[in-house]
């Protein structure tokens, strides 16, 4: 394992310990644990809170997250390992301004459970909580099973559109669980892996993927995807991975759409831009209108090699939301 | 070789592409062989140009740091070769708004060399212009022979305050000049390297490095560091970083610096902040203060694995012109 780090049992810790000496106005850690990050600055009273979190080793996800316009706090796990019930509530009491708390997060099962839990507790002491799953991620279950579906980087655009309705004055819990769930339903990604990741604690590779083949709809901690076979040209992978998203999303011409082209980690810029040039010109052919692309690495598994691609349908309130302001070292738009 | 692209000799213009159809308000293609990245927004008339150039295989070095208050444009090269002499001249006339052309580069040979001939025939079109070379990677020749050094991610900082300088209303090219001189005189990189990159029309590594063992002072290119052995804590990696830096640059208490944690590509974001964790209690130790840290991706080698890290020493200018306005996808602070 070639990583540049102290004790594996210390990545996680020391990790937040960096983002917050380095970003001391936008980050603080919270909760019992220590394994909350909460905003730096105190957010508007009487504001809807955004709560999230997850599994280490995704950065920026879920944590890079946590700033104006986005969310108000986070709860961390371990690597590839959900947060516990504890800081879950942990970071539920902190995103509560008086008006409740939404909680926007991936479908994970562990996660899911401990974040139902965190709720049921958190009623208890009257913080009304509503719950949104991001199941983005179409090569983890069919269309039928929609519902089954993972989360992956679209979590980033439901984080940014529900994070920018709560900072407007007015918006109610159930305006910003709205948007969230517009903002899924309109969300799809597919990615492809080229190499694995190691978990720094395990210090060896999860899985392995063979020299020169690759897995397209391989999820974020390696689950398994659609198919493994040869590298193809980025071209290639572009038009299947499109012809998967769009006619599950089933778009029609003169759409807007946001597009995220997402390294997994390893992959360089050059290899994006080679990938966003491909989408650009096969959504164009398509009659679609690309708003505001994100390239780059938003939500990654390490060192995995590897892209994946997320469509983003907008109305005019997405797009608009979209552009309001966002104060955070990761979202850069 | 396993790299998500078309063709390894389409590389760099499909790269190029890509990077202005996703950013096309930034950046626009320019120069006769279309190699070279200009601003999309015309720059204010009589403005100081900067420009730079090198070759490809660095996102978002060089290209990327095209934009408002920081370079006017840059003249690009195939993966690790310095661009053309006609592509620097055409950079060159690009930036040319009346007052003059800045050449800002890293002190590579090639790059010297045809910007210097580029800089001779723009004087004959009676174009001024000033050269500064950027000498920031201490293991790439001693203190006595610091002008031989070879510049790494240090340029960034080069680049913002030259940029940033050459904004205001009134500076001359003497000016922007002295202030690129001043940055250069005040930074310090070394960079660690653990594994090597390829480049697409070689399709293997340059280089080999073995399992468990790093190359301290390694260039971004390959280049022979300082020493190789078996890959240490990152506290002990910082620590042996910021010694050869800090000693070179001759810092005192109370000094302001600002600090770029730096992956070279594939070392993700949590070893980054584990290695600023290390970075930031070090410094506090020496009694130095920092200024708005970076930490990314700046200056890369495709998908190497390793971490640079970059010292600037401030002063009330610098400090100043760090927090001016900048319009970039990659500049973010």
């Amino acid at each position: 394992m070639k990583k540049i780090l102290n004790e594996p049992l210390a990545y996680v810790d020391e990790m937040l310990d960096g983002l917050c000496l380095a970003h001391p106005d936008v980050y603080r850690r919270a909760g019992e644990s220590g394994r909350v990050i909460a905003r730096a600055a105190p957010a508007r009273e009487g504001k809807v809170g955004v709560v999230s979190g997850g599994g280490s080793g995704h950065l920026p996800l879920f944590t890079g997250y946590v700033g104006t316009g986005l969310l108000d706090a986070c709860a961390i796990g371990n690597v590839f390992a959900g947060p516990t019930v504890g800081d879950c509530i942990d970071a539920m009491r902190e995103a509560d301004h008086g008006a409740g708390v939404l909680r926007l997060y991936g479908n994970y099962g562990g996660d899911r459970m401990n974040f139902d839990m965190a709720g049921e507790l958190a009623e208890l002491d009257g913080l009304e909580s509503t719950t949104v799953l991001v199941t983005d991620d179409v090569a983890s279950a069919s269309a039928q099973e929609s519902a089954k579906r993972r989360g992956v980087a679209g979590v980033v655009y439901a984080y940014r559109f529900a994070g920018a309705k709560a900072e407007q004055e007015g918006a109610s819990l159930a305006d910003v669980t709205a948007v969230a769930r517009k903002a899924v339903a309109g969300c799809r990604s597919i990615g492809v892996a080229l190499t694995p990741c190691i978990v720094p604690e395990v210090g060896k590779p999860g899985f392995t993927i063979d020299d020169g083949e690759i897995e397209m709809g391989m999820g974020i901690h390696g689950e398994p995807g659609l198919w493994r076979g040869p590298l193809k040209r980025a071209d290639a992978l572009v038009q299947e991975m499109l012809e998967r998203l769009l006619s599950d999303l089933d778009t029609a011409r003169g759409e807007r759409v946001s597009v995220l082209v997402n390294s997994l980690g390893a992959t360089p810029y050059e290899e994006l831009y080679i990938v966003f040039r491909a989408v650009a010109r096969e959504l164009q052919t398509r009659g679609l209108q690309i708003v505001q692309p994100l390239v780059g690495r938003y939500a990654t598994s390490m060192e995995m090699t590897g892209v994946s691609l997320t469509i983003q349908r907008l109305d005019s309130e997405l797009e608009w939301l979209l552009h309001a302001p966002a104060v955070s070292p990761f979202w850069r738009a």
